[in-house]
């Protein structure tokens, strides 16, 4: 419910809602009775827990009572608060989704199609209807530490990058230790997602779900789809004239499983993104030749970065993000190419992305260029021509003899349980207000996780995005007007650039830290660096300049997380732990300790110097 | 025939044998009658060569005359010459040694066991006695611009690291257009290789060799021995405590074909050598679990070096090697870590060396450290106790549960068909004159090429080796006395270093460049850099700065090639061919463009300033 009407409900009655909502946290634990202000109901919760409290209570009704002269409006508190939510998928965002709905007091069923959780990241040597296909051999793009829950790390001896099956693995170990499993339904599908009659005064929808051929039906309070966007195969076959003669084998890469169909083959992968790197690369060790071509281009890094240490940790600073974001474009641009070919020149590899200033994503591959110099793949630019059992690219008139194409030409999404009322999608993006909720609706209870491709971790952005989410469902955190979200939705959609920073050029790409950040300062999670400098210098320094491990977004405010200080002190160690597998005795060369006595030496000269 | 009996025997007739030595090359091809002063014989060559040929008769006059007063030796110059030598092996080393024996008059015979060219580089499923067993995915270490024989570049799409089936094509096209089957006996096993009664001499061997069961016998004036050193596996056993109770497979890495038999296996490879590291990055694949056991540890760099270019390309070049050798062995080691760190910290990653200052020989993978980070590769340190089926490891009591373990513990060598009266080996070296000539021989007719492990190509050193080889088979090119050559051998053994520049822990390492360059001085074929600064100082600039590749040992002198030139001049562009095979307009951007604007700016004033 939008509107003054909303707000003009509020009574005591409401805030106390509120308030109970906000108390009724595990973390609140010692005992203590006090009086509530503004309820004057009796806690049992510590002081501060009380103060928080009251705080938030009384900045409600200072809102509600100034509201009729702001431009705001604020999502309802209403006299059903949201309790009943529907999650659509048992992934990593629909994981995430059911633990913030259970921290905040919520009630959350996910329903899942496939017999097991885990959704992306379940290899099955099938490929499955409905769910997310990996191959064999995939492993994870971001490090353990930048791509865990943001109160759940990994197992310090877990390796950097994580291999399909530990990252199950992973999973299960955060449903069990969350106690999520009890609110799964496996094996059902969701059919139907629709409003109920009453939904511009309920905001409650009707799921339909199927489980064993059995049709169920229920309503609920509020809706979260966490079914992912790697579902469905975007096969462009009409941009490949010819391809209907081709007398060899194709298929989309999501059918790919393991590399021994490639076995003396000519193998043609169609796409530079992630997949058909990774299929060229495992295909060309077993085919007899392999093409990998690519239209655009890309900037290929290695999850081997700088000394060795993984490229997202290094990457994804704040320093690194406020000082790209302060620099001209073309500075950027310049400044981004020069490091990428640090580690091999793209030009000479094939590789120079075409359009340098709008960026695409990067491909993260760490063998690729060991195997273009070494002959095992070849570099080709678009296809001209499709033949019978060859191709021809674009660059030259020869004909390749091929006996496979893959077509690593990504994916598509939509959402076939919903209405196009409620969500539509087109050109690759659907009207989702900061990528979450559709901007049209009456009421704010339907959100879409996971549907962005942040330039960090999905698995982080979907939890932090589910953690506003539950906050907007409980009416704590407000959402602005239909009419400014659909604005900044067009806004986006023309993929309009300032000049300064990262110039994305496809849908769903975004710069991580200011988008976490951004939802983080609605739930009050976001930390305050200046204020920390002063109380906690070296957490503050480590945060600026270190890594955004997800552990920052747990350091204070609303799901604040005792272990989020040390797991981000402590952040270093466990990336080095999980390869330093040998030790040697070091001491440093007689050099090194000269080397340093000569430099301090000069740094005491140059004081001397300046005081002089 | 050493000793200053051999040097008396010098008349005018011999030093006109030399002289037609030196004049019966085919480079002398324009057509002048003159007379030698020397020899007073009508001459057919150009003016050049003909000043050439009387300088050096002159000087051998002057040697010879002057020998009683020096400590010298000279090899000796014979009523017959050196003509038919027997060439042991069809491999690299064999074939430029039958090439240079063709191209300097002499008359080779090839003994190659197998049925066909190539030695180490051709593959076959089977291990083969007495022969090098190569696995399936083996690529050359280094680049194609710096392993190729030096007057026949790679084909210029070849890429720059070559697979073996690549390499035995490029060593069949090379025998084709030297002509050199011609001179090989495939099929034929050397038997035995003993010295004629009349050695002393003749210099002369008994060669016999085994065809299809028939034996066979004859003599030739000299031999050269090119079987190699990767035949004879090294297996120390009784290092590992406990391996006769394992209950699983064990084999050396010499044996090793296929990753297949990794499938879902626990593989320990013992060794971090280049085919250690190829194999347990390979079984990381398919196996359940990957150690890979290493006690000393080892510096890993890639093929793919600074911006891409072929790390060999990058470090073998004059510039660095004399920046190197100047500088004293602390900061060159410094130096060398600070490098080698930059791609991954090989502490962290439990690959350090466990002694910085004596260099082990680099192991050279693309694939490792990737490998590692993701869990693939776990490194190990030394072995303390196999069991039935677990190992246990030296810095943990657990046990791991292993599978199959690989021992990559490297090769000896040895040379069952000499007696050890020829050839003696002891603690893995041969007390060979520059790793060639048997030290303590009356006659240097017997010479053993390619033993030896250079910090660059081995093709390439073998070539060289062979040109010198030759030269002294033809006496245009002398070696010490035996007493001198000895002391030089001790010396080597002795592994004594001088506190500056490379610093190695192993026999038979040595570094390339100035290793070549003595041998090149030794045949008049090292080109002179100072003058070559005044006639053509853009060839000066490349040869001393840029990588040192193989055609600059054919610029001058013995063994000149006229493509030599041009070839080092196309060396990037046919590095760069290889792997750029789609291609972007490029136009500088904006930004580009101001920069390099404002450094010229800053020069000009910079000028100005200077000179005001």
């Amino acid at each position: 419910m939008y509107g003054t009407e909303g707000v003009r409900k509020e009574t005591k009655r409401d805030v106390e809602c509120i308030h109970k909502g906000l108390c009724a946290r595990d973390s609140c634990s010692k005992a203590l009775i006090c009086t509530c202000p503004v309820c004057a109901t009796k806690l049992k919760k510590n002081l501060s827990r009380v103060r928080e409290c009251v705080e938030q209570s009384m900045l409600l009704w200072q809102k509600a009572l100034a509201v009729s002269s702001t431009k705001f409006y604020y999502s309802s508190v209403r006299e059903n608060m949201v309790r009943r939510v529907a999650i659509v998928g048992a992934g990593v965002t629909g994981l995430g989704s059911i633990k913030c709905c259970l921290e905040e007091g919520l009630q959350p069923t996910c329903f899942e199609r496939s017999d097991d959780l885990g959704g992306l990241w379940r290899f099955t040597e099938h490929v499955e209807e409905g769910r997310a296909s990996l191959y064999k051999s995939v492993v994870s793009n971001s490090s353990k530490e930048m791509t865990c829950y943001s109160d759940f790390p990994f197992p310090e001896d877990y390796p950097n990058f994580l291999p399909n099956d530990l990252y199950l693995k992973y999973l299960k170990m955060y449903a069990k230790q969350f106690n999520l499993l009890k609110c799964i339904q496996f094996k059902t599908k969701v059919c139907s997602i629709t409003k109920c009659p009453d939904f511009d005064d309920s905001g409650q929808w009707e799921v339909v779900t199927v489980h064993e051929g059995k049709q169920n039906s229920a309503i609920f309070d509020a809706v979260m789809v966490c079914t992912g966007i790697f579902t469905n195969p975007n096969l462009p076959l009409s941009s490949f004239p010819g391809i209907n003669t081709f007398k060899g084998q194709y298929f989309h890469s999501r059918e790919y499983k393991h590399p021994d169909i490639f076995k003396d083959k000519r193998v043609l992968v169609v796409g530079l993104g992630n997949s058909g790197t990774d299929i060229a690369v495992e295909a060309s060790r077993l085919a007899k030749k392999v093409f990998l071509s690519t239209t655009q281009g890309s900037w290929v890094i290695s999850r081997v970065f700088d000394s060795g240490y993984p490229s997202d940790m290094l990457f994804n600073t704040r320093f690194q993000t406020v000082f790209r974001n302060f620099l001209p474009t073309p500075i950027v641009t310049w400044l981004i190419a020069r490091k990428m070919n640090s580690w091999f020149n793209h030009a000479n590899y094939g590789l120079i992305p075409e359009d340098k200033i709008h960026l695409r994503e990067f491909v993260i591959n760490d063998e690729l260029p060991g195997r273009i110099t070494t002959g095992k793949v070849l570099i080709k630019p678009s296809i001209k021509e499709v033949k019978e059992n060859s191709v021809i690219f674009n660059n030259t008139p020869k004909e390749e003899p091929i006996d496979i194409i893959v077509f690593a030409t990504g994916y598509t999404f939509d959402f076939p349980f919903l209405d196009e009322s409620v969500v539509k999608v087109e050109d690759g993006q659907a009207s989702l207000y900061k990528y979450i909720f559709p901007a049209h609706l009456r009421k704010p209870t339907l959100a879409v996780i996971g549907l962005i491709k942040p330039t960090g971790s999905l698995i982080t952005t979907g939890e932090i995005q589910a953690r506003w989410v539950v906050q907007v469902l409980k009416g704590v955190s407000k959402l602005p007007s239909p009419s400014v979200m659909i604005e900044e939705v067009n806004e986006r959609k023309k993929n309009k650039h300032n000049g300064y920073g990262f110039n994305y050029c496809k849908a769903l790409q975004e710069d991580y830290i200011p988008y976490i950040d951004e939802l983080l300062t609605s739930i009050n999670a976001k930390p305050n660096l200046f204020s920390m400098l002063l109380t906690d210098p070296r957490l503050a320094l480590t945060i600026f300049f270190g890594p955004c491990t997800p552990y920052q977004f747990r350091l204070v405010g609303t799901g604040k997380w005792k272990g989020a200080r040390e797991a981000i002190m402590t952040q270093w160690d466990r990336t080095i732990k999980a390869t330093k597998t040998r030790t040697v005795q070091e001491s440093p060369s007689l050099f090194e300790i000269l080397l340093k006595l000569f430099s301090f030496l000069v740094f005491l000269v140059a004081v001397f110097l300046i005081f002089l």
